[in-house]
């Protein structure tokens, strides 16, 4: 029997998750920073909690666990002759896996309404399910990354969200990334003059390819997905907009004047780039980019999505406004805002350009050799007294030959090993190796502390 | 509709969030320590990989996942028409919800064991999930916390547990708990000379009620159990031993002298407490133990359990050594040793103990109160300031009343409130208000980051 995992899951390597957990952490971090407090959900939530929320393919995607016990006995017979799979599944099934951390944050605040303070700012750290084909970077199981705020309807929250994907990722190395942004309320505004709003999503998909097919191009694919040689008149400034975040917005206002919706939304935007003002970035570049139409039926102000300049790769990030989270639970009025770290891209983008310090993958830091019982019992007190100081240190379990231990030390990449033999014993001066230089030293345990510390 | 979640399944708040992760930090950090590696396993194993190791019972207790799509179409009509719930679920299900980490620990060295160094040490701290009834204390998802070393026979690593636990709970602030140790070969030995190895346990279960039933009392319950007075005879050493862990194997090394293998389990207790000669330990005591046989039919030499004496907790920790951790899935002779942390105990022993640092709660450091336009725009540079210096600051999203304010403050428990009103962004001199305090301070932006710094 050759064991092996479900597809579309992984196993993470020591140094794989050493790695993972350094961009959890900086993340982390800096949402703390901005006043984020971590909550915890559990795996598994009640189906009827998941069930209606993602839409039907969603609901397809949803892992169902199957009921303890004799979970056939109360199912219709017939309903099993029938094998209707569909029907049968609420039957036999009560609990799924979560499938984002949005819905079960709704739910949270519902049922913890009486002892949260608002606004509530809380991030999540957290696997999800989808029962989605795996392909090369789509996994059934992999982590989210959320921060959200709700019961705050200020866009300094937005302005924030800004400055914590600069600083994060900033911190986890990158030197060149797009902060988009865009506001659900604009695309309501275009749709509004138009007189389309069922077409939003076909007219960002379209107009997003001027860069590659040109103007006429755009053209062709808005009349082929529906709007008529007038609508593209109108729509010429929006195909065309070009320049600075200010020069895009004062076309967006003269076009949008007529639309009172599209208005709050340019006013909602220029709030956001005035809070920014205040917030000076590190290296992210903040874009204004109309196309972007990400949870379109979701969001309803702002839209956010971030992108590498360095390395191809899709979205790295993603987020917006929603005015009714939890309404589905039936606490209305609460609103919402939040953003999402994609954590299995960043980390690929981090490998491509080797931004994983090495003090985020090294474990142990020496190695004490193990070569005989007098040698053994001779490190003994050296081992504690390395611990004490705080360096991760081993002593080899048993006695080996030096070339067993080398071998052992340099698959676990451990930068240090300290010889124990005949001489070093004598003198008390130890012979420390640093394995990348080979260089070594004969140092007293003193020394060796000072020098690893 | 009212939300609720899976019984057995607990929602965690930000403030037990941070307290359990800083039991986690503390308890990996010590696992980083000593050499141990972090690893992490897919939620979902396949089903095959989890059935048959935990017996009968446990594979009752499996949470299986339903498989995708319609996983009625190939089930054979007659099982369905029997409602045959147990034989159904191998038709349905595929992968289901890890039951602990060791199994899946296995299953990883088997699959890895081209990549992997031996000996190999790993750590892994994640969920498990449990079909169990639950009750105070026990849930149907819960976290392990999990040391395991592979491929090295050396009683080191038992020794090196022994301090792991020690450091970790005194790390965490405990201040008096006992490590118990016992070995099966010597429970080998008692069954060898006697010829009953089926009774082990019940041998086990009587004497363990020695301080609360007395001698006799003792001597009653064996003969229950299916022990004969000359049975008992041979016993009364065992009943009695008592005293240090130096007169205890005194006593079992004499009364042991015919049995091999219980002589061999003596050794190895005396290897594993010379080490511990060699390294002082903080506040554990280390106690033999020979009622101990948690885990039997798993270990095959030392077996652990921490208590702590302060508290009234079953126990905080347990592991032992174990001979064959991969033979089930066809990798043989690969020896292994291992511990776990108990982790919801610890909590709870630490919560009656007062034990979790202030720092390991607190998240937003210092809130600045926002009470019109002017004053916000007054307080953004201040909030730039505060950050970039490192501190968790929120500035209050909106303008609102002192009251509100105070209030947000209060229920996230941050420590400090910037009050800016009129009179401070005149002078420049704004007043920090200790929260715990109540005492109030005119201060410039500079004095405030040193002092919360």
């Amino acid at each position: 029997m050759k064991p092996s995992i479900p597809k579309g899951t992984r196993d993470f390597s020591p140094i794989e998750v050493a790695r993972r957990t350094y961009i959890f952490d900086t993340i982390k971090r800096v949402f703390q920073k901005y006043g984020y407090q971590p909550i915890e959900t559990p795996v598994m939530e009640n189906l009827s909690t998941l069930t209606g929320k993602y839409g039907e393919e969603g609901d397809q995607l949803i892992f169902k666990v199957l009921n303890s016990g004799d979970f056939l006995s109360k199912v219709d017979a017939q309903k099993l002759e029938a094998k209707n799979s569909k029907s049968v599944t609420f039957d036999i099934s009560e609990k799924a896996l979560r499938y984002d951390l949005t819905v079960p944050f709704a739910r949270y605040v519902v049922m913890h309404q009486n002892e949260i303070a608002m606004p509530f700012k809380r991030y999540q750290v957290q696997p999800v399910w989808r029962a989605d084909r795996p392909q090369k970077g789509r996994y059934r199981e992999f982590y989210q990354c959320d921060a959200d705020v709700v019961g705050s309807e200020s866009l300094l929250n937005e302005a924030e969200f800004v400055c914590i994907y600069d600083e994060a990722l900033s911190n986890l190395g990158l030197q060149d990334f797009s902060i988009k942004i865009n506001n659900r309320k604009i695309l309501t505004g275009i749709a509004e003059i138009i007189g389309k709003p069922e077409l939003i999503v076909d007219m960002t998909v379209a107009i997003d390819k001027l860069d590659k097919i040109g103007y006429d191009g755009v053209v062709k694919e808005l009349i082929e997905r529906g709007f008529t040689e007038s609508d593209v008149e109108v729509l010429r400034p929006f195909i065309e907009l070009k320049g600075s975040n200010e020069e895009k917005l004062a076309v967006l206002k003269q076009s949008l004047a007529n639309s009172p919706t599209g208005k709050k939304g340019i006013e909602e935007l220029e709030t956001i780039f005035s809070y920014l003002t205040s917030f000076k970035l590190n290296k992210a570049t903040v874009e204004l980019d109309i196309t972007l139409a990400r949870g379109l039926n979701y969001y309803t102000g702002a839209i956010f999505e971030v992108k590498s300049n360095e390395v191809q790769m899709g979205s790295i990030g993603g987020g917006g406004r929603y005015d009714d989270l939890t309404g589905m639970f039936g606490l209305k009025g609460v609103t919402g805002a939040g953003i999402s770290f994609g954590a299995d891209r960043i980390y690929d983008v981090m490998l491509e350009l080797n931004l994983f310090p090495e003090s985020a993958v090294t474990s142990t830091k020496v190695l004490l050799t193990n070569f005989d019982a007098a040698a053994e019992k001779y490190a003994l007190p050296i081992l504690v007294q390395l611990r004490t100081n705080d360096i991760n240190t081993e002593l080899y379990p048993a006695s080996a030959k030096l070339q067993k231990q080398m071998k052992y030390a340099d698959a676990k990449q451990i930068p240090f090993v300290v010889l124990i033999g005949e001489e070093e014993m004598q003198s008390g001066k130890l012979t420390l190796k640093n394995m990348q230089s080979g260089e070594q030293e004969k140092l007293s345990v003193e020394e060796i502390i000072k020098k690893l510390k």
